[in-house]
């Protein structure tokens, strides 16, 4: 077990090239957010613009744009029951994230297999929340592309079917590779586990145990995923700033929110960007 | 009577242990809310958000989840009209907080009815507010859980049947001992009554003077005793920061918003935590 | 014609008296903002409840609940709409302010009638906006309560019949009284005409020349007179330290928005109540 | 090719007259935002109010109403669904901003062609985003009056026909001639063109490489337009400045964001109005 490294991070984050577009940082999909769960899609959006990706559309219930819009009207909106309209959209995407606030009924059901039906080599997958749940039913194999998956321990259980005193990283690991996908399983301290390796993060406080630190994760991850070539690396990047900005808030609040920890991003992407 | 001091604060605010997760620092419902008095619900949420309450959901009027939303994305949102679902909801719960802003129409009552018919044993209860109103006209006894009011002193003289000029130490307590609940009677010197004793409260402001300070005071209420074992610790341990924090703000500030307490709540908690 | 002068803005912002409560400060509503001009009743609104005002209520089309509880969940609503319930309401306040966004249609000009046929002689009222409009088309003498009309020099041209060219201090002095009313006639420096005297404004800024600084300036003369017995000097001061604030700001900014005066005043209005 | 310079947006920058009023500083109204761009027309509009404009309206789907209102008071809303509305308010406007997330549908075909057709020699038009795509396909001639346009280098391609590769300073300068207006071409660095000059402005920073930095773009333009007596001066300056606060932002910031570039607007305006 290799502990991620804030030199990891520094290669990862690199400087910008001067000519560059909105495009080169890539098109973000965020899906999720229903009647009840709508603020967990504002902040996984609000996580991926910050952390930089390049234009961010959320598919969402249409009783959630505005409270969107009202506090990022970076993210453009699309009605996720015009599944016709998303699935042209998701043809378009550099990375999909699906999941945060999403629920488990029936059109997040036919959601979560239209993605993975139609899912391209190119494109990116990042499964969190309530997706994760409908995943450890499903029988079908997983496409073949990059996919992450960021359960905490109770997801995990049903997506590995290992309880969670039995999660151990050999055990995580076998089930990992079952899976075949990345995945991030949080706890006090997050493992990640990838084809050839298990990771542990070493940050992490108490004071992130509050609703909507994973969806700020998922979207922290989208974004990376977005910009940053190497999968893992952009993985590990965002869950080690997304820990270590905690950490810092932490040292002055007895409770973080997920939006303050979004609000931060930029700053330490460009600390960690300079030579 | 007995002042609640920082000692009793301090002793009340633990460190959080390392391995804790959401679940940890408890499952929060707050209900209210009308069509007129959606701000109060609100306030009384994002208190109890950044009190540090691990999970909280929102029961109020459909058109409020918007406005809830743009500044609070952390809470989740349901229906107080679908009374089968917040039923459900409410056996998950570890505190429910009912009366910011409920009004006292037929739905108002139900629900307090509702809540008072199936709290259990294991489940704290915070009634503020309009419920208050509710409160005092009905005959039944209440429930044998830990219950909280949270009246200023025209809502106590419904409740306990005390006019304001008739509020005295002994005569509230002689009261709080029929109803068999605390009760925190709000004024200058707020003062807390207990089973075997009587508080008051050292700090408070005229600044705090304005609409929405239960509110906040009410969902301070709700966070600290989804956290804090001694449930009584807890209430003293909200009701005293909720009026230094505003003593704090007024030092330079004719009147102190609710808002403005809320957003301190996690640094003066954090203080109180440290050995 | 008089300068306001700082030290009458000091006599008039009185130390809150420690035994006092939110019904102490005064009730407010505020009536207007239509479907087009719903900014300006919250703007209106939210200089109100940060001048102190005690309870504020915002009579207003229902399309505007969500964009003010979005920023101001200190604030009620009611639909301007339910007139039978606004009028109600309107027997419990102790300041009115008509106008903020208010237009000019037959909703609007029902609902300044109903004003104006049941304003009570213990109540005040601030007549801002549109409803200046309606006012200069209307017959009948004014009630013989405290009113206050807001007019910047077109509207008060209206008003009182006055050509811009023709609004001296003496002419703009004859029309006041002939009205009734004490008039705020606002320009680069605002002149107050009240029964026996002329006032001026000392203060400022091309950099307020923008959309919303009259309805914030209506909201805080309805805060202050809320709060403040003598009605002169509480207009007086609202006058005072909305420029005052304003010229303060606009030391580093070309403009200065409405909201940023009123978050101010909060703090402006504590030096002034030092001794 | 000439460089923009800090002495040109010095020189354009005035110092505000002490006699004015909202009215002096311009009446905009802005064109946008359809059920899935509403973000983009909110940030021209934020940007058009801090850039001082003096009244502001926004014409655009009415399910934008609330999220602009929610952050933006200051607007005045119109929905563009109400053309004849929008018509008669055209008339009464010193500037129109056209295009930010209007979308490519009937409508806003309906209205691109409505403002080509009745604007008046006495306006100022800025077309931007979708507009410009609408623009393509038109076959007509523009209007005699000062127009801008604002594309990106792939919007720029549709408008004159000039692949990516063939956009040299030269081939651009045809292209504006042959179109005869004002063509701001946005790249790392973007260059402007006017009858008989060729612009670059030395500012920009990948980290503007995000959504909506465009729509804050075509608002600002709009704000300086309608204040500026000097129809490319004001251009100019406004392209100048929005590269210029976004490089002071980028030297701690890996993204800036929109919304981060507006609310420095009056500050940086106030610095160069100063002599």
């Amino acid at each position: 077990m290799q502990s991620i490294t804030a030199e990891l991070v520094h290669q990862t984050i690199i400087r910008r090239p001067a000519e560059s577009h909105k495009g080169t940082y890539g098109r973000l999909m965020l899906i999720g957010g229903n009647q009840n769960y709508g603020g967990a899609i504002i902040m996984a959006a609000t996580a991926a613009v910050l952390s930089g990706a390049g234009l961010v559309t959320v598919a969402t219930d249409a009783s959630n744009f505005t409270s969107l819009h009202a506090q990022l009207p970076e993210a453009m909106v699309v009605d996720y029951h015009q599944t016709e309209f998303v699935s042209q959209l998701l043809k378009t995407m550099d990375v999909i994230v699906i999941g945060p606030g999403l629920g488990t009924d029936q059109l997040a059901t036919h959601l979560l297999s239209t993605v993975l039906a139609h899912v391209q080599a190119n494109q990116r997958l990042v499964i969190d929340g309530s997706a994760l749940t409908l995943l450890a039913t499903r029988q079908q194999p997983l496409p073949a592309v990059p996919i992450v998956v960021t359960p905490h321990q109770m997801e995990w259980q049903r997506l590995s079917g290992l309880k969670i005193a039995d999660q151990t990283p050999t055990a995580n690991h076998l089930a990992q590779q079952r899976l075949g996908v990345t995945a991030v399983v949080k706890a006090h301290h997050t493992t990640i586990y990838t084809d050839d390796r298990v990771w542990f993060n070493p940050g992490g406080t108490p004071a992130m145990a509050t609703g909507g630190m994973g969806d700020t994760l998922a979207g922290m991850i989208g974004g990376f995923t977005a910009q940053f070539k190497d999968f893992t690396n952009a993985i590990l990047s965002a869950v080690y700033l997304h820990s270590e900005i905690a950490d810092d808030l932490a040292q002055s609040r007895y409770v973080v929110l997920p939006h303050q920890i979004s609000a931060e991003i930029p700053k330490y992407m460009h600390r960690y960007s300079l030579n």
